[in-house]
């Protein structure tokens, strides 16, 4: 174990789009653990669309601000404690940060059960996965031959959230951004349909009403704005939106909601809720076996985007912003225990 | 009974705010009821904002057009029937429209139970008080101790909501218009607080923060826009907010909705549902044993604001939509039935 500490800071937050700018690298020593504390190597880190939220002030966690590390998800090794509980090489989950090695308190680590590959602890059986299943089974609550709708449909959430959504019977279009990510959801994720919202000719709107002649039943939303806005107008009467994220919105100025909020939300009588993953954790357990069960018989692809070096972290971040990444994005820091 | 039939037509549909020259009056026979129909003798209309919106285009109701008998639901007595299950005599709530006498299917009628008087079956145990309700109870789910806002709180459905989240314990705050109306809504309805959304020197947000320290966990919306507005950044993690109406986005052109769609409602986790009240019917005898009991204690003041005239009701429909009514607004056509 070296004793040096790789650090990504943030240099300055952003105040439009996010860029390599608004970090810097550091190194330190490996700090130690105290009482009740824990050090955790970092092996894989999850990159979200919420760590670009958190830059934007107070979310469900604290805001982030200029030179601290980088907050970020991750899975990791414990390598020293002095948490009850926890010994070295335990597995866990832990808000880590852009770094190497992490001490944290004892009580906000999550210790991981025995499975491999590590990176479906972040992607199948992690938030991504538990979100999809939550969001579509528990918030908007899908059903057989209802129609769903889904955007960010290649992204960590959404290419599950489609699948899951077929698995229970429903008819499912993806929404995407240019013609090959579409025709990938289509075709290696088995949507009925994807549509393009970048597509220059055909407004979302007109395509979105092609694809769903009878209305929207659920739309899962991970994006908010224009996409949002035309699901509104394409929902079914008792529809129900899962507002999952809005990474529309997280990078850049805040802009007005949609038309129709609220009167569509009344005559159309809908329901749009928010929720984050953990609101749901008495339910993890459904979660874990539906999922683990699905991938297991082939149903489900675990659809995964792995970068590789802690210095990979910023760029792959911004792309993730940026819609360049397909299935769930992650950045490997160091090995798997041997 | 006379003969004759005065009605209310819709000359016109509004482009922009509702005005008396939207309408006409004309006179014609009284029609006789075919086979299945029955003949309303019409005696106090319910005058809702919905009415409005009905103008609007196909809600969960058709649309009403030129030509046609302003649509409004009615109390009135059965005068000849040739419909099952219903006789001379019967009191009955339908959409009759602005007019003296209806002719309508059997089906489309619904017999009222033997309650006095006859206003009640508008305001407290018809649609204002269920709505009311079921809202509160059965939509967003209020509970002791929590922080309950509500807009429109002078109005018919506002004025009970208020009271009832009182009875359950809540904390209630009222948005109303004017100072005066806000101090009736306190003194007279027994509210914790009322905020003048029209007070030029303190804005919203601003009063919204003073008179709810610990943020809002309920929000009870008549309203939509700017209170809608105010009330999304005030609300507390896992808010809900019934969505019941938009009167302020009825009278005029669309306007984006708030800012924060769905950014805050991921973050806060925020719920938000339309309603109408025919969608909780199966609870309706929950709505009536809690309502008439609260009435009968004196611990529910029932708030009727009654025009009297036919002619009234294109004035009184058009002050409603400009908040100038305090509690529920009806117009008598007919005497009671002797």
């Amino acid at each position: 174990m070296s004793n040096r500490n790789r650090r990504i800071l943030i240099r300055e937050l952003p105040k439009g789009p996010l860029g390599p700018e608004h970090f810097e690298t550091d190194e330190t020593e490996v700090p130690q653990p105290g009482p009740g504390q824990v050090l955790v190597r970092v092996i894989l880190l999850s990159q979200d669309a919420a760590n670009r939220a958190w830059m934007q002030g107070a979310t469900y966690r604290d805001a982030i601000g200029a030179g601290e590390v980088m907050a970020s998800g991750a899975i990791g090794e414990v390598m020293a404690s002095e948490a009850e509980g926890l010994t070295p090489g335990d597995i866990v989950w832990a808000d880590t940060g852009w770094q190497e090695y992490a001490v944290l308190d004892g009580r906000a680590v999550q210790k991981q059960p025995d499975h491999r590959p590590l990176s479906q602890l972040i992607s199948l059986l992690g938030v991504a996965g538990k979100t999809a299943y939550h969001g579509l089974i528990n918030v908007a609550g899908i059903h057989a031959g209802e129609t769903l709708l889904v955007s960010a449909a290649a992204g960590s959430v959404g290419s599950l959230v489609g699948q899951i959504g077929r698995l229970r019977g429903a008819r499912v279009v993806g929404v995407a951004g240019g013609p090959e990510k579409c025709a990938w959801v289509r075709d290696e994720l088995g949507f009925d349909a994807c549509l393009d919202y970048r597509d220059a000719d055909t407004p979302l709107p007109k395509q979105l009403a092609a694809a769903c002649p009878d209305g929207v039943d659920v739309y899962f939303d991970n994006t908010g704005g224009d996409i949002l806005q035309a699901a509104l107008f394409a929902m079914n009467q008792r529809g129900r939106i899962a507002c999952c994220g809005a990474v529309s919105m997280y990078d850049g100025k805040p802009k007005p909601g949609p038309f129709g909020i609220p009167g569509l939300v009344v005559v159309k009588r809908l329901r749009m809720e928010g929720f984050i993953v953990s609101d749901l954790a008495h339910l993890d357990a459904d979660a874990e076996f539906d999922l683990a069960g699905w991938a297991a018989d082939g149903k489900l692809k675990v659809v995964e985007d792995i970068l590789d070096g802690l210095e990979q972290a910023p760029e792959g971040l911004i792309g993730l912003l940026a819609g360049r990444n397909r299935g769930k994005r992650m950045v490997r820091v160091g090995p798997d225990p041997a």
